[in-house]
Order: C-alpha cells, then sequence, then structure tokens
C-alpha cells in the first residue's frame, strides 16, 4: 500500500480523466501495478483498473479483499473505489466488467498489455458495443511530474538513504571484506533505514568488476588499491531512490584520481545545466561532453540517469536522443525527479560513477541525495 | 548469470527447436527474461534472443556486452550465442536482425510481447518476407519439468532455506519484537545462507494481520497469543524456493491448534496424493477437501501451490480449475517442482499457512523443504 492522502488521488482521477477526454476515450484499462498503485495506493501483485468519466472499478481477487476493505475510511482511502472480486480469471472478469459499460470507446495501456491478452480480450467485447483503442503512457507521463505529496517523500527517501550511505562509507567499507558480505552489510543499513526493501540489487563491484556497469557481487575481497562501486537503493513507502559512490581502498592511483575526477565534472556539469524547459538531451550532452573532453567520451556507454517514483527507471529518461523512439517529450519540468550517474567503465581495469537523484523546481534542480563526493581513501 | 552446463543449454535449444518444428516455426523472437536466462545462462535485465534451427542470436546493449564475453570459454558458456549490440533501441536492432533472417515463420512470445511492441514490429517487417506468429509458453513448458541440473540446485536451495528457517525459529522470533525487526532477521538469515536475494518480500503477519495472505511487515509487535505466520524464500543461483511456518507465541489456543491442525492435514493430503500422472487439479482438490471436511473450506481462499524455479510463481499452478483459462497441461510429471501451501483465513482472528517444496518423483513427490511442522510455541 501507498499512502497519498485521498484528495491526491482525486486530482490524479481528474487528470487521467482529462488525458482521456483529449483521445476522446470513455473508459481506460490500467493493467501496469505501478499505475494502479499511483491511482488507488494499491500495492498488491495482482489487480486491474477500469476508470471511466464517473467510476473507478477495482479488480483483484480474494488474497487481497480484506487489505483493500481495511482501507476504506482512512485518510489514503482511494475516492470512489468499486471492489469487483474475481472469481475465474483476472481477463474473464474484465471482460464481464467491460460488457456492462455503456457503449463507447475504451482505452487500454498498449505497453502493459500483452499481444495475447489483447487477441483475448477483443475475442470477448462486443465489438457493436465497444472499442478497444491502444493509448500510450497516459498515466506514466503524468506519473513524470510528482506532486508535492511524491517530493516530499523522494526527500525523505533521499535524506535516509544519505544516512545509511554516510554509515556504510564510514564503518562497513574495508579491505578483506568479500563484495557480497559488503552488499549484505548495506542492504542491512538500508532496511534499518527505514526502507521496505532494497530498489534494485546492490552493486558492490570492486577492482577490475567496476568496469561492468551491472556487475553483481561476488566472492572477490576488497583489496588494497582497488577502485570499488557501490550503487544501491531502497524502497520508501513504495518509491525509489538510487545513490552511487566509487571509492578507494587505500591511496588512489594517479589514473583512478583522473577518472573519478572526469566523471565527478561529468556530473557536476550535469546538474548546473538540468532545469525546468531545458532538454533532457541536453543534460546527457554535458554529462558527455565532459567525459569526452577528459578523452573518455568511449568508456561512457549508458545514460545520464533515469527517473524515479514507484518504478526506480521511469520518465524522463536522460540520454542520447534514439532517433526512433524519442519522438517526445524532450523537456524537464518543475517536479520531475531522476537519477544523474555518469561513469566510465575500462574493461580489465575498472570503472567510476557517481550518482545523485535531483528534482526540478522553478529554476535549476535540487539534490535529493547528499554524501560526499570526493574520493574517499578508505 | 546462471550457470547450467553448455551441454544442458544445448538441450535446452533442441526442445524448444522440436516444438518450433511441431509449429512450423523458423525462427523464435524470445522476450521473456526468465526464458532468456534459461536458454543462455544470462541473467541481466534487458535482452532478446533470437533462434532458428541453426542459429541463437543474442540482443543487448553496452552494460553488458563485457559480461556476455566473459562467459565464453567457460563451462557454462551457451553454446553457438552470437552477440548483437544494440545501438539505439532493442526493437530496431531486432528488426534489422529479423530483416537479415531468410524468409519463413517467425514466432514471439504472444504473452511476453506487448500489443504496443507488436504492433511496431509488425510495421517494421517485411510482410512479403516474414510472417509474425504468436506462440504461447513453448519455453515456459519445458521449464515446468526440471532437468537434473535444476534439480540439484533446488534441493539444494530447499536444503538452505530449511536450516535458515530453522536458525530463525530457534532465535529470531520472540514477543517484543515487531514483524518489520523480524522480516530483516529473516531477509539477513536468507542472505547469510547463500541466497543472492529474497525470492519475494517476505511475510511476517502477527495476531489479526495473519488473517491478510499477502500481510506486508508493519509495525506490531509480536506478543503472548499471536499466531505468527512466516513466509519467505530465497534465490540461490537463479532459482527460487519458498517456505511458509506458522506458530505460537505462547501456548495457543484451542481454536489456534485446530486451524493449524486442519491447514496441517492439508498440507499433508496434497503432498500424499501428488504425484506423477496425477491432475494438478486432484492435488488442489485433496487440500481443499481436508480443510472443507474441518469446516474450514471458506477460509482458504488462494490456490494450493505454484511451480518454482526461475520464476517464484511459474508452471505449474496447483489449484482450482478456471474453466475459461485451464484448458491443458493438468498433468504433473516427474522433475515438476512446486509448492504446497494450504491456508485458513479468518478476518479479524488471524490465520494458518504452512508451505513446503517438492518435487515429482518416479513415484510421487520428495520434499525439498525439511522444517517441522508442529505448532512450535515460541
Amino acid at each position: 500500500m501507498a499512502h497519498a492522502p485521498t484528495t491526491t488521488l482525486s486530482r490524479r482521477h481528474e487528470a487521467v480523466r482529462r488525458a482521456m477526454a483529449e483521445q476522446a476515450l470513455d473508459a481506460l484499462i490500467v493493467t501496469a501495478l505501478p499505475n494502479i498503485l499511483y491511482l488507488t495506493n494499491f500495492g498488491g501483485t495482482s489487480a486491474i483498473v477500469v476508470l471511466t468519466h464517473e467510476r473507478l472499478q477495482f479488480v483483484t481477487d480474494a488474497r487481497y479483499t480484506t487489505a483493500v476493505s481495511e482501507t476504506i475510511g482512512t485518510p489514503h482511502e482511494c475516492p470512489g473505489l468499486e471492489p469487483v472480486r474475481v472469481g475465474g480469471s483476472y481477463d474473464a472478469a474484465l471482460a464481464g466488467l467491460l460488457g456492462s459499460l455503456p457503449p463507447g470507446r475504451i482505452g487500454f495501456e498498449g505497453a502493459h498489455l500483452s499481444f495475447s491478452r489483447h487477441q483475448w480480450l477483443s475475442a470477448h467485447v462486443d465489438g457493436a458495443r465497444h472499442a478497444l483503442v491502444p493509448s500510450e503512457g497516459i498515466v506514466e507521463r503524468l506519473r513524470a511530474v510528482k506532486d508535492p505529496y511524491e517530493i516530499a517523500l523522494l526527500a525523505e527517501g533521499g535524506r535516509r538513504l544519505s544516512k545509511a550511505a554516510a554509515d556504510v562509507l564510514a564503518s562497513e567499507v574495508r579491505v578483506g571484506r568479500s563484495e557480497r558480505e559488503l552488499a549484505l552489510a548495506i542492504d542491512t543499513a538500508v532496511r534499518r533505514a527505514g526502507f521496505e526493501r532494497a530498489a534494485f540489487d546492490t552493486i558492490v563491484a570492486s577492482g577490475p568488476h567496476a568496469a561492468l556497469p551491472h556487475a553483481r557481487p561476488g566472492k572477490r575481497i576488497l583489496s588494497e588499491g582497488d577502485l570499488v562501486l557501490l550503487d544501491f537503493g531502497g524502497v520508501y513507502d513504495s518509491y525509489c531512490v538510487d545513490l552511487t559512490r566509487t571509492v578507494s581502498m587505500g591511496r588512489p592511483s594517479d589514473r583512478a584520481r583522473q577518472v573519478h575526477a572526469a566523471v565527478l565534472a561529468a556530473r557536476d556539469r550535469a546538474i548546473e545545466v538540468a532545469g525546468p524547459g531545458v532538454s533532457r538531451f541536453a543534460v546527457d550532452a554535458a554529462a558527455r561532453g565532459a567525459l569526452a573532453g577528459a578523452d573518455m567520451g568511449d568508456a561512457f556507454g549508458h545514460g545520464t540517469g533515469h527517473g524515479l517514483g514507484i518504478d526506480v527507471h521511469e520518465l524522463p529518461r536522460v540520454g542520447q536522443r534514439r532517433p526512433d523512439v524519442d519522438t517526445r517529450d524532450e523537456w524537464l519540468a518543475a517536479g520531475m525527479v531522476f537519477t544523474i550517474e555518469p561513469g566510465a567503465y575500462f574493461p580489465g581495469w575498472g570503472g567510476v560513477r557517481i550518482e545523485d537523484d535531483v528534482v526540478v523546481t522553478a529554476s535549476g534542480v535540487d539534490l535529493l541525495t547528499d554524501v560526499t563526493t570526493d574520493l574517499l581513501e578508505l
């Protein structure tokens, strides 16, 4: 369960209904669970929402009916929620529900309904009464701009994650520990800091392992002279925050200092550039340009950042423009929350990444995370 | 990364190709990540596999290219893997790759390709040369019957999870701790037992909370007289195991004893009935009948079990027959691995669930988990 106030949920419903009206949709089937959580506070693993301009029908099964009914009457109850209990399959329940709607155009989430489910549903909907119409990202685009409730949560998440990071850096990172042991210590610190769970599998990548941007912690022992990349996050009341620091075990080599300085400059430059009305591609270009200026452009093989919220990767995507995909939503807006995380990776040698979370303000960005960016010698 | 031996991967590729031949498919696009892991040992978060009768092309992006190339030459390299690097989007890379295939019928996973991606792909494939054909569960049905490599892994996972459970029951469950603290202690024990991560969010549900089958651990303090439901699992070398026990804080009430005894009888009965050639619906009916016999039929609102493997919920589904969905794959076969987890839930009072993992043998099932099923008084 999430805990958005009922009035916040009402505003979100209104915003979805406005988007539905723009596309002449009489109803919208919401099948993506993060979108369902955003609209209802429901955090379980199975549900479907059908929103019309007047109603919100909520389909779930016996495992969750008690949990849903217990939210009724609380300050975070979902306004207008009508529970619909699944008997057989979800699809059958959905088809039954759609059949009872007045004739009209029924939108569905094209990115979150499988080919097979769409085919089944098409066969079970009365085409004379209802047209099934694909829609793209109606709820996701709303989610990209956080409301004050969400910004407060993400800020609190950022504070707690920063505190956990400071504790880990002060007392857990030392020569002789394995990557795996350190990853467990980080996850424990994150949980003790009040997070429900890790936002993703914690990365502890030491020495040459740090050349793999998505390395898994293994048996390798942290050793004198290693750079160690630590990337971890937490889910705080359903919202994700994410942080990366790269530290040195003992004195760093000149090359380690140079790579760290170049990545830090790229991070600083991206933060400097980011703000409302700025292109997300420009933020990526700022980080990329800084690394290219240090002759490390080829070492940065991923995007500069990703939106944070109910999903640990959501809109906006802060990366290079992909001509075949990125045809819209170029501009950053106040209330967007995302990571800035340039890196440089050298197979066989290692790598550096530095990641912070920011929220777009009226004039630039504020940092949500606050941990030293110096190259620590531990 | 998973670590199936190269020969095991070869056998899986052959089995998929036989299924492709039966459906007259010249190629199969695999987009479900668990299916990709099953076929290649790749454990990252973004990839597409295109299998033909001669080739296996593997599409991934820069974050993973080093990790993939490092498996080459190891005993668990993926045979025949041809890396294809994504430049722009995955879909564009896939469309380019498909265009280079000889004319023919190209299957895709209907349940794992979204409506939108299918639409895009249809528009970018040369219909005169290639037909896009939906397929259902080709890889999932193979995955339902585990090979010896997988059974050995799941057995080791079951042993480790049982040991962790015994430790937790002996030293972590006590009056005065919060659900959340106990959940963290369980997750730490699971990680220390050698698991990569929890298989799902650990459930610690005390007193009335245990009436919610999927409760989240909260601030409630374990108190004298509570029943406490503990449901947790781990991922061991990419494979999931899962266990539930319900214990009593101090002396249980008569009702608690009765409910526990009825659920245990249901578990025992399902284990007795299960075996090769037995209907999965019959296993569910056995558990359900035992609870109905104790007048608790209505208190058991979920299925009896689910398959375990790369996914924590996979085939076979051991539940009631759903006429609109369950039209095939009724019979259990040797090598299938699944949970048996009947429960009884009473809103306002609490609940009991007991869950073990079994593998189907030539003559019945073997338990993979081994923890006392007595109603412990802690």
